[in-house]
């Protein structure tokens, strides 16, 4: 093993299944937490005799050691009893080989072991977010992957057209080859298209009516003709990580001018939104964009009762290895920087009229920024 | 809001989505971190606009608080500005609110709420785990859910044979539909099953001859005749969040005495390992009862260069709203209690026959235990 003159020593502790920073680091799914480190721009994994192999042959870390050796080490080194060491030991551990001065944690670390490190009189301080600043802004490759997850949105999102469009209206259900049709039956058709694009998709929402003006509903029971029809896909590509995250808002039936109204507002804050994106630009003046658009067209945000109508999420959040990730794109958010990839996705909810919301992904440049999605915007079908 | 006497408050502070004690909690999937508490016996839970609706509608909560409302009051009540209020200004306030004079956290809290916390000067404790100790033993109701997932589990298992029966070998290669069957092809007919019983399965395991001797080997490339296919299926069901987990082996093709004689041992050692099974029974003891079939065969557990093979994992793991949890099923694993649900997964690997892996899942009783999961043991598919 190298010793590092360096007096910085970067812990994290996670499964890189549920952290997009380990995961960054590694390249590799593992199912369970396992110590990750960076010391002098190298980077070092523990993992168990089950992952070692895989770990040591397919991700990127510098080095993997294999859990059951460092245990021994470690107990040796630290001069304690072998049914004493962890996790926290093997940190002690590696801070000695390394003669680090300095622990740096990320702010989701452990509470656990932060407190163990803490306790042995180390140094720790809590990194600023995010972990690896590199992941906001995303290279030629990340973006060729985040187009992939947007190929499965669509591909999850033509197939709810499909399934639309071959559904008879009868009375206030739609049937689909011969059954009512639920948002459950058209999340499942959905789901399989991303699968077909090696991406799988969870909580995708399919929320008709009075359901879709509730942003996180994930949509139940029957789908009804004439209702606006909010359809979110967020699939993750299995073998790259990253995601995509496409909406669209569909209608199977005849719609009303406010229902009509409402869609062509959102479509044209969706386009002032995008049109106003490029490097140097706030993503507050974003978002300003979109939301000068519904007050023009006289869609007022406010608050009704326990809930909020009109435009009450924000313009869109950065995509990558998380479905939300920096930078932000709110009233409040900083400059976008080129490389940044970021979802533009106003929306307008009124339970009278219904809701909807159109989504695509755009990666700043320095004079705008590409499209990283594609699909149609049809969305009245008879 | 009750002004509890109580001096202990607990704060989670994550996803419901990515947190099983959060989701256990609230019973509501919730994509992004949210502060949620227990104080006295009643849980609440701080949620944004976008969530409020939902959570307040439809999660277990005793109380659901609007953040832009709790916000105005910490500052109030902190005497801090608007600008300065976050999570861990949520806590410092319900702790003041609740008088609270013990703060306890789950050992995976974040590091920087923690920090804060202490820094404040409260006595901040990192609770046992499991946090929520009830999560251990599973309800009539869990078990049914889990039994949910092994459908799904099941559902897929029996689709991959159904491709593996009408597929055709041809030399080196199996054929089906007239293409080259891969472990990838495989593995989306698995998932496709799986989402068809509303469960979503990641990271499914189709993993042929010496890939399968990595037990975390995802599979990959052409899978081929006469040799032993590890078929490893652990979806979560959308609507509960219990998984299902089950492992199936095959061979297409015509198997050879060792590999005849491998898949024997493995289904005998899981037999052995089932009818050790019950309360107050260790789950070393149950490790055990898998380990002696294999070494009474003659099936050595040993490391081989970098690698090993053998019985290189433990026998099995808890089960519910996470893959792996609570309790183990291992060498040093304590006392099993009625209502643990468990896989008993055990597996013997050489890369010279291949590997082989039989998992099903059952709960324990106070006599023996009762199987959630059901699918045949059939595995050479002419």
């Amino acid at each position: 093993m190298m010793k590092s003159k360096s007096s910085v020593i970067r812990f994290l502790y996670a499964a890189s299944e549920q952290s997009a920073d380990v995961f960054y680091l590694s390249g590799v799914f593992v199912p369970d937490p396992y110590l990750s480190m960076v010391v002098s721009g190298r980077s070092y994994a523990v993992v168990n005799r089950l992952e070692y192999g895989r770990v040591k042959a397919s991700s990127k870390y510098d080095e993997v050691f294999l859990q059951e050796s460092i245990h021994q080490d470690a107990a040796k080194r630290l001069k304690l009893p072998v049914g004493s060491i962890g996790p926290a030991e093997y940190m002690l551990y590696f801070v000695k080989v390394h003669k680090a001065k300095l622990v740096e944690v990320p702010s989701s670390f452990p509470a656990v072991y932060y407190a163990k490190l803490c306790d042995a009189g180390l140094k720790v301080v809590i990194g600023a977010e995010p972990f690896f600043p590199a992941r906001e802004l995303k290279t030629d490759e990340e973006a060729k992957a985040i187009r992939q997850g947007n190929a499965a949105s669509a591909a999850g999102i033509r197939a709810a057209e499909q399934v639309l469009r071959a559904s008879k209206i009868e009375g206030k259900h739609l049937l689909f080859e011969g059954t009512i049709l639920t948002s459950e039956r058209l999340r499942m058709t959905i789901d399989q298209a991303c699968l077909g694009k090696g991406a799988v998709a969870q909580h995708t929402i399919v929320a008709g009516g009075k359901q879709g003006c509730d942003p996180h509903e994930g949509g139940h029971g029957p789908l009804k003709p004439n209702e606006l029809i909010i359809v979110d896909v967020f699939p993750r590509v299995q073998k790259t990580g990253y995601h995509g995250d496409m909406t669209r808002t569909f209608l199977k039936g005849r719609a009303n001018d406010a229902q009509r109204a409402l869609v062509a507002a959102v479509r044209d804050a969706q386009m002032a939104a995008i049109a106003k994106v490029k490097a140097g630009i706030s993503g507050a003046s974003v978002h300003k964009a979109a939301n000068d658009v519904f007050v023009a067209r006289g869609f007022p945000t406010e608050r009704r009762g326990d809930g909020f109508v009109g435009f009450i999420h924000s313009t869109g959040h950065g995509l990558g290895l998380e479905v939300h990730e920096q930078p932000r794109v709110s009233p409040k958010a900083g400059r976008l920087r080129s490389g940044h990839v970021i979802t533009i996705e106003p929306g307008l909810y009124y339970p009278e009229i219904g809701g909807c919301r159109i989504e695509d992904v755009v990666r700043v440049t320095k004079d705008g920024c590409e499209l990283l999605s594609s699909c149609h915007y049809r969305w009245e079908l008879k």
